[in-house]
């Protein structure tokens, strides 16, 4: 594994009872996944080390995506390596997804890439404002972006991100009413298995929570697993892709996805018959999927900057901890919780006691 | 830990998500508990090393039962020792043990300790024929004893028993209908919590399967239940107890009971709310017990002497497959898988087609 985040940590969890064993290449020793298996302590960069991984396991996977590509695609023609390659290349950049989408028939919003400072008047012309002007790189957690509304700030947001390898995308600024996101899974044999749709509440530009099943119309649901079978297809897919969908007048616009587990997904530790995290790893090891049906209601809350007291949360029915072991830092997601009930109704008596005692420090 | 079994390979799972660490003392460097966490390796009864452990925890809990009861002592009176040491001497000494069902009313078989030959003949007075002559201590999987139709067979079994440490005791055999098993917990703060009764088949002395909840009469929970309470209490219990009753005419006739975590209660990784794991770790560590309602209709069954085929095991819908990372031997449980379902008759489609591929090898 490529990564020994918090993400790491899951997957190598879920993959343990499996009788599976892991290697991680992180640039720290002591990452969140390191409790799990050996570490090559190296930059992500790091060509070496990438093939010393490949050489001590079965199957390379990653854990997130700002990754070279191009090593991986070198390790590809050495070792299995899953997802493929190209789903990463496609998702690292915001204009080459975009463009995937727009080929696919995605429903997606316009834009326009920019090379330079010339460009945005014509970008403008074709997205209209407000816009948001992102790099097509590198970008997380809402960092890399900016919203404007006029040319003014338009200018202000080039001068500041301008600079960004791999250059800019000029984007109309969806005003959503709703955020969605679809996690999907493929196996070796084509296999395609869907989670329900989640709705999910980003603060500040950081996953705050993520409720399942979402209250969305029968046709909503099956527009977004149409969209994931043709990317899945296309990109001969194999392991968990996580896409980010906005809602607006009933009609989904895609977004982003995700060649990885995805947070928007982790109540399905609990929640669903087989974990997103299990589904990754049967898939990328050649066994069939499990199971994506949902045990009932569940909301999942982000700790963002430090961990809650874990007393008090337990005593609510049904809550369930996940301490990634991270130290705290504002903006930093350093652990989880699910809460997972029989009914929405019961979810909902729960959830104000749970989400008065998350953290979301974003600040110091 | 004192142990590092599959029993502390499950605790530590368990435990991780809850930002719990932990370190094992076990006579083996690479026993299934070493994946997750330093392993002290030495003997179990190594008071030196369990000292060692000791001072490198702030809570000492253990997985077996056979371990020296008066070392724990020993280490109560510097560290917390959860369970009780007192629960693992009665549990550890079939005498002890069933006295205190007798002084609790807990309805158990009739039985007589047996010093010597000439007790035998007034001993099968008490509990008639056919009998069970056991070992008191270090019986498991139905190793240490034999079951006696006659005298002469009688006889048979003291001659290769007798040299047993801690002496033998006769008890009356119960040609019992059914086996059920009750999983309970209880908390440093007194709060104690049911798992529904589990129904076990026993093949060759080894756990075969366990299902949940199993077909029985509300009356007899609450008997189960009650009793449970009894000998929590009495013991001020902290942790996971689990309790073996035979079912005969309708009645519990408790047989034994096992201060930790059960083979039997393995199913609740998935089939509960809360795990027997994780709520036996609550409960040393401080923290509230998490409910213990039942998901579904659940099958857990072992995997003896060596592991099933991955592949079309997960092709069930609903199964769950737990490695224990343990070199195949007769015997031997070597891991388990737990099938879930909605209903009884989901369970019931899925369990000829799991049962079928689960290995039972006890002889080479």
């Amino acid at each position: 594994m490529i990564g020994g985040g918090q993400l790491g940590r899951m997957l190598a969890w879920a993959g343990l009872p499996l009788g599976l064993d892991f290697v991680f290449l992180d640039p720290s020793a002591d990452s969140p996944a390191s409790a799990f298996g050996p570490v090559i302590v190296a930059p992500f960069e790091d060509r070496e080390a990438v093939f010393k991984l490949a050489g001590a396991v079965d199957v390379v996977t990653y854990e997130f995506e700002n990754l070279a590509a191009h090593l991986l695609r070198e390790v590809a023609a050495a070792r299995l390596v899953l997802p493929p390659p190209l789903a990463l290349e496609v998702s690292q950049d915001r204009l080459l997804e975009k463009q995937l989408f727009q080929k696919l028939g995605v429903p997606t919003t316009r834009f326009v890439p920019v090379s330079g400072r010339d460009d945005l008047e014509a970008a403008v012309a074709t997205t209209g404002l407000p816009a948001v002007l992102k790099t097509r790189r590198f970008g997380y957690d809402g960092r890399g972006q900016a919203v404007a509304g006029d040319a003014a700030l338009l200018d202000a947001a080039f001068q500041r991100l301008m600079g960004a390898p791999g250059g800019l995308i000029l984007e109309n600024h969806v005003s959503f009413e709703r955020e969605l996101s679809l996690i999907a899974c493929r196996d070796r044999a084509a296999e395609i298995r869907f989670y329900p749709l989640a709705e999910n509440v980003h603060q500040q530009g950081i996953l705050r929570s993520s409720r399942v099943p979402a209250d969305v119309d029968a046709e909503v649901s099956r527009a977004a697993m149409g969209y994931a079978r043709s990317l899945l297809t296309h990109l001969d897919y194999v392991g968990v892709l996580a896409i980010e969908f906005f809602l607006k007048n009933g009609k989904l616009i895609a977004n982003e996805m995700a060649p990885r587990v995805h947070n928007t997904g982790h109540w399905s530790i609990e929640a669903a018959e087989t974990s997103q995290f299990e589904n990754h790893l049967r898939a990328i090891t050649g066994l069939p999927l499990g199971e994506t049906r949902l045990r009932g209601e569940a909301l999942l809350v982000n700790a963002v900057g430090r961990l809650p007291e874990i007393h008090p949360l337990l005593e609510l029915p049904g809550v369930h901890f996940h301490d990634y072991r991270k130290a705290p830092r504002p903006a930093r997601k350093v652990g989880h919780v699910t809460a997972l009930a029989a009914s929405a109704a019961e979810l909902e008596k729960v959830m104000p006691k749970l989400l008065v005692q998350m953290p979301f420090e974003t600040v110091s």
